[in-house]
């Protein structure tokens, strides 16, 4: 590539997290890095976009001898990408890279993650994206092992493209890089989160609960994302934004709905 | 059915909106219902789930004839069916059914809903579900014409079932019943919004967004929810939350990531 790349960066974890600052790191060997992430953690929050509400975007200098620019934002991923790519860029970006995340975005997790819904976002608006995270939820996480395959992965992404409509969600299991048996295309483990609120009654009186729970993996295929994870490899899922579930249409077509 | 289906009602534009009143009317008619939904308005709010914060949940009475339970709840929409399901109902519900939105859900708009993300994540948890909207925002919008069709629909998944891993989402077209040529299954349109954020200054010199946009459609094809419901049918589209691309693992596997 003759031009350096314009590469995007966002996360979900906020942008002081050690896991973006490595993610920084690492897109400044690989092209021209501008940084939009929100302002504090935004786990969980989906594909959730401020409508309701107003948004900041502040310049913010977190590394003094940075040359690259980082916005701060007050709203959520999606948020961050829409806000970099309307207002702050002035091209579009060649990819956007969001992460790398602290704790696991494999198998159904993908639908509740800000990080995934941020590179969602970005393949909507038709840039090669990917989602990074790491197995371990935390703030001082390790992400030395993360640094080669975060690097190998976008490079091929900015080799080969990605076709419209698909998106990559990483996963990289919590391993030193020497026991990390490699990487593996998988799809997505049907999976689930068995919830246990935990209910309290607050000083006045009030009940409330505090929402925990417990994932649960009843896939056995060795072709998933979890399987991969358990067994050493850095997983990667290619995700789409059609939700249509075109293989029951024939069958819904023959239903009576009057 | 010998026994009377329990179905489990939620939002995304909180629990005193017209269009969860109008879907608790209908489903009256068909079952034994229990309302779970968002104490203020939650559009928007994607897949979100709350994790940094306590979830209120408490029994609320709108309706003083009414027989059936209703619960307002602080989280998003996605926690109301968490919550309902872990420690509001004490069987699982036969149904899940969210809405009636106001506004649309069709094409890309699935992916922010908040009323979708509710009947997904019911899917996840192996309850049919479905999500219905009127392509009306207004609060006092008329959702005599959705009566019909929200029946109809509601009654023939409560026949049929659904196979796992698919949820329903149902747009209903602006217009009076009669206007309504009938129902059609779809595919989700390939669009997207392009934000048109407008920059303010606030009275402290800080300077702000709002965000706005505008929906932009380019699939030109008629099996899709935008071309059906600008032509007057309701649509079904049928919509999976495994979001691997499986059309595109092949390819993947041939690249080289080292």
């Amino acid at each position: 590539m003759a031009k350096k790349p314009l590469i995007l960066i966002t996360n979900d974890d906020g942008i002081t997290a050690p896991g973006i600052r490595t993610l920084i790191e690492v897109m400044l060997e690989l092209g021209d890095v501008v940084v939009v992430a929100p302002d504090s953690p935004q786990s969980a929050m989906g594909h959730a976009i401020t409508i309701n509400s107003t948004l900041f975007c502040d310049t913010v200098v977190i590394d003094p001898d940075a040359t690259h620019k980082e916005y701060s934002c007050s709203g959520t991923p999606v948020d961050c990408v829409k806000l970099a790519n309307r207002e702050i860029l002035n091209r579009k970006p060649d990819i956007c890279v969001s992460g790398i995340n602290h704790g696991s975005n494999s198998s159904i997790n993908v639908i509740y993650s800000g990080t995934m819904s941020a590179a969602v976002e970005a393949g909507v608006e038709g840039i090669p994206a990917i989602g990074f995270s790491l197995l371990d939820y935390s703030l001082n996480a390790d992400f030395e092992a993360c640094k080669t395959f975060v690097r190998s992965i976008t490079k091929q992404v900015l080799e080969n493209g990605l076709p419209k409509g698909i998106v990559l969600n990483v996963n990289i299991p919590k391993l030193k890089k020497d026991a990390i048996k490699g990487v593996k295309v998988c799809r997505q483990a049907k999976a689930m989160w068995v919830e246990n609120f935990d209910k309290r009654t607050n000083p006045m009186g009030r009940e409330y609960y505090w929402l925990s729970g417990e994932f649960v993996n009843h896939d056995k295929g060795e072709d998933t994302d979890e399987w991969a994870l358990k067994n050493g490899y850095v997983t990667v899922v290619p995700v789409q934004f059609d939700l249509t579930a075109h293989h029951f249409i024939q069958e819904l077509n023959s239903w009576d709905f009057k």
